[in-house]
């Protein structure tokens, strides 16, 4: 198993980046990520200053793929997800949307949390189960560079708590060398990622990546033992929905043999939706695969 | 108990809609359900006719509520769904917002789906868990007569698949009686509701109905065993997430004691989306109980 | 020409609202409306009192129109709008959207502007051109009855700037005798009605009604002596501007014979927009008589 | 004056651009700029081939500015915009959130439209007058480097139609010398873009450029000789529009002295809009200087 420790630390998913690393197709690595914060909250009363880092979600890498190149997809297959220091850190941002109905004056308290027992520790009486996900994953695009802000068809910050241990997350590859970009893991995440920071924490986390040459997805995909998940991003979120099934039925229309109308039908009675950031429209489009298995018999 | 059978049906949720029954707080009862259909799709080969009946939804009551009145809330638990058929109905029906990425020509099949050993047999391969909701439910607004297409503040047509046996909804009261409508039962239902038919069916709903007295809502709300959950609905969806957690916030500061920038942050960590029918934004934001009360503690 | 006096006044756009006036097609009509305060707001100092009327935008009429009945239209020639008293008033009425940004603290002012030399004063030193306008208007729906509030296909609170005299507005016919409801005059307003509140003035509106037997539209239109104009609503925003773009688009296939393709390219060089209350989405797509009518030539 | 003839064509707004011209605040440049198909369109038959180049709104320069900084703005007086081959060209590119509503198969036609006698000619007997506007235009960001497609705060693709000869914009600078990037030159174009592709055309434009030191800008402004301009993108486009009239009400409130729940109530009276690309939910909320400086009185 190769190692990526803590170096360079971007914020920009950028084929400007010099790869930190070069792997073969096939290999594991383990990367060291930064927190969200890049590591500016680390204990009771540290506070996130913005004049010293203006950005968020730092990014470890980039692993350069021996042999791929424009048109592959990388299949990252995510093995464990280890928190760096048994804790994690979260903050309330801000209120964007959410502001009208509670009200804009945030009081920017910080909260360490401490990780332990199989539980982030939010306060004394509030334990919740350790769930971690990478939050921000991605290939550099062939044109344009995002910051690590943003989701997209490169993936980027999608904050899909399905990016987890023991799951496998496909990205589309634009550049040669893929040039993968990760990091900006959470202890743990709910549905919409309501203000903005989740349990944060810096980790170790032990990916396996394989190479899909020639086969091309428009946007990155997700598979658990158990699920097919389809991601797309974007405002309103009706229509990233309306783009994230339309990519799970096209999917099980390609590799099943499903028709596109028996999928349509079938993602109403039985998909399943999971929300990333909700004011950037982020979804996951989810189906069990057992049901598109015995629609395909 | 008493018993409301399928009389006349009502597709507007409207206080110019005389009561069908008027019951004591507290009385159950058990009322027969036409499907989305307006039951025009029985058997193989039958199509939707809106010449016939340009209308969906259909609702039966509605049920007046001796000594409810205007800020009052109604407390709706929902005992039972049996389908009254033995099957349930789909076809797909449109494909507003997903058509410029999957195509615009339906093909106008239907699928009748019998149910049998707790599956809905989408297919003959495809058996679907027996989950049933209630798609459209509400009590009659002070002003104003929504059809039961939309859903709003008073509810309506939420299609959240929470509505279901085991579960407690609760209705803001806009009239004198109350005026419950419901109808639109679902055997199951994904999230998004993507095509725009879930699989409909006519049903016995049984419902215990209570009273709560001068406690004042701003929309619908749900409670199962473990979650409690917020309603709200209105493109684009992610206000309507805003919306909705903000309610569920609101009313943990109110009934628990948090505040609500903690409960801001913490369901930012352990929050949940159920999504009603996806083109119109309907969404309930959910929280564990156990969560709350240990907030709280 | 017929005087309808301000009488009851309504809050729903319904079917069951009793015909105020009955007319044959091809009458004028002067018709009396209040404010959409209900005439709360006269005198410096006024305040909108929601405990006394909770309700905006009242309707005079309906007026019912012999022959008319469902599928037909009814084509509204808006003569002249009078101010009944003199004067306009407003108010800052909340900040739906927009708070984020600027606040939510906004200071309940009202204000009285009087009209005079053909401008109504914002305040001593601003003078508005005086260029009023219908605010809500359209007919009774088949089923379901809106309030006053929302805009629809049906018309309502549309808030258009091109509703105003020497235009002539097109409205969908559902039920027999069309039942016209109008109201909420403004004596001037901008694009988008930022603040909810505009110019309001109680008025006296001369309109000449006929009817168009046997003619099915979606949506309102409206035509200026230069402009076609098809209005439509909802958000997102982008969505009712397709929406009304493409009723155009359609309008000038059918009407004029101009390819939908071309009609689509030609929109995009020379259509214009104008903007209701941004935050329900409301639009008017417009293009130049003379470029449809050179295109068709 | 100098000049910047055609070179190299960038399809980022990027600090990774070296600078073509340097010049000094004040100076004034004649910029030759390339069309949005990247001259692929030329004559009847031509088609836009993305193989050969997959992107779109090339631009010139950058131009680097001496002394500019982060923080400052620049100012940017647009003298003259002239059409380079005396023509331009449009196709019908496609059909978002519009397809819905009038099909999805766009004929792939293109149009060559001479342009003489101050007209462009859309056909034989359609003649537009020549109002040419530059439709991407902006300072390159300090992290991320957006593509042609997009608009943002730095400005970007954002096709306002008052991007035009006379007019002044005013652009945020984030790195060293600013880094102006302009191109996609429209010789008209109306409200929202339809199609996403105007009357496109190779012109040269002559423009001076004056560095505002210190002062800083969230956003782009624009001013005509009669109006003030705040610039804002993204989708829900109601929610660019209260951003973007947040934008204009905070000038007014800085540099005028005018309160902003004064300023929000007159933009509600006398406030218009201007549509860029809909689809991305492009505006400039626009107000009369006149109305401004008679409430500063």
């Amino acid at each position: 198993m190769k190692e990526l420790k803590l170096g360079t630390l971007y914020y920009e998913i950028s084929r400007h980046n010099p790869p930190a690393l070069t792997i073969e197709p096939g290999e594991t690595v383990s990367v060291e990520t930064e927190d969200a914060f890049s590591g500016q909250i680390r204990k009771e009363g540290d506070r996130r200053d913005a004049a010293k880092m203006p950005y968020g979600n730092p990014q470890s890498g980039p692993i350069a793929v021996e042999g791929a190149g424009p048109g592959d997809t990388l299949e990252v297959h995510i093995e464990r997800i280890d928190a760096r220091l048994g804790q994690a850190a979260t903050r309330t941002g801000g209120t964007p949307l959410i502001g009208e109905y509670i009200g804009l004056d945030v009081p920017h308290g910080t909260r360490i949390c401490p990780i332990n027992d199989g539980k982030i520790w939010w306060s004394p009486s509030v334990g919740i189960p350790y769930t971690p996900m990478i939050g921000t994953i991605g290939c550099a695009p062939a044109m344009g560079a995002p910051t690590t802000g943003p989701a997209g068809d490169h993936g980027g910050n999608i904050d899909i708590k399905e990016v987890t241990h023991g799951n496998t997350i496909y990205l589309p590859v634009y550049v040669p060398g893929a040039l993968l970009h990760l990091g900006d893991v959470h202890a743990a995440q709910g549905d919409g990622e309501l203000c903005t920071t989740a349990l944060e924490m810096a980790a170790t986390v032990t990916i396996k990546i394989d190479l899909l040459k020639g086969k091309t997805i428009p946007r990155p995909r997700i598979r658990s033992p158990e699920e097919m998940m389809a991601v797309a991003t974007g405002t309103p979120m009706e229509r990233s929905i309306a783009r994230a099934y339309a990519d799970l039925i096209l999917w099980m229309e390609q590799d099943y043999g499903i028709s596109r109308w028996d999928g349509y039908n079938l993602c109403t009675q039985v998909g399943t939706l999971s929300v990333g950031y909700f004011a950037i429209g982020t979804v996951a489009a989810q189906i069990r695969t057992e049901y598109v298995e015995a629609a395909a018999a």
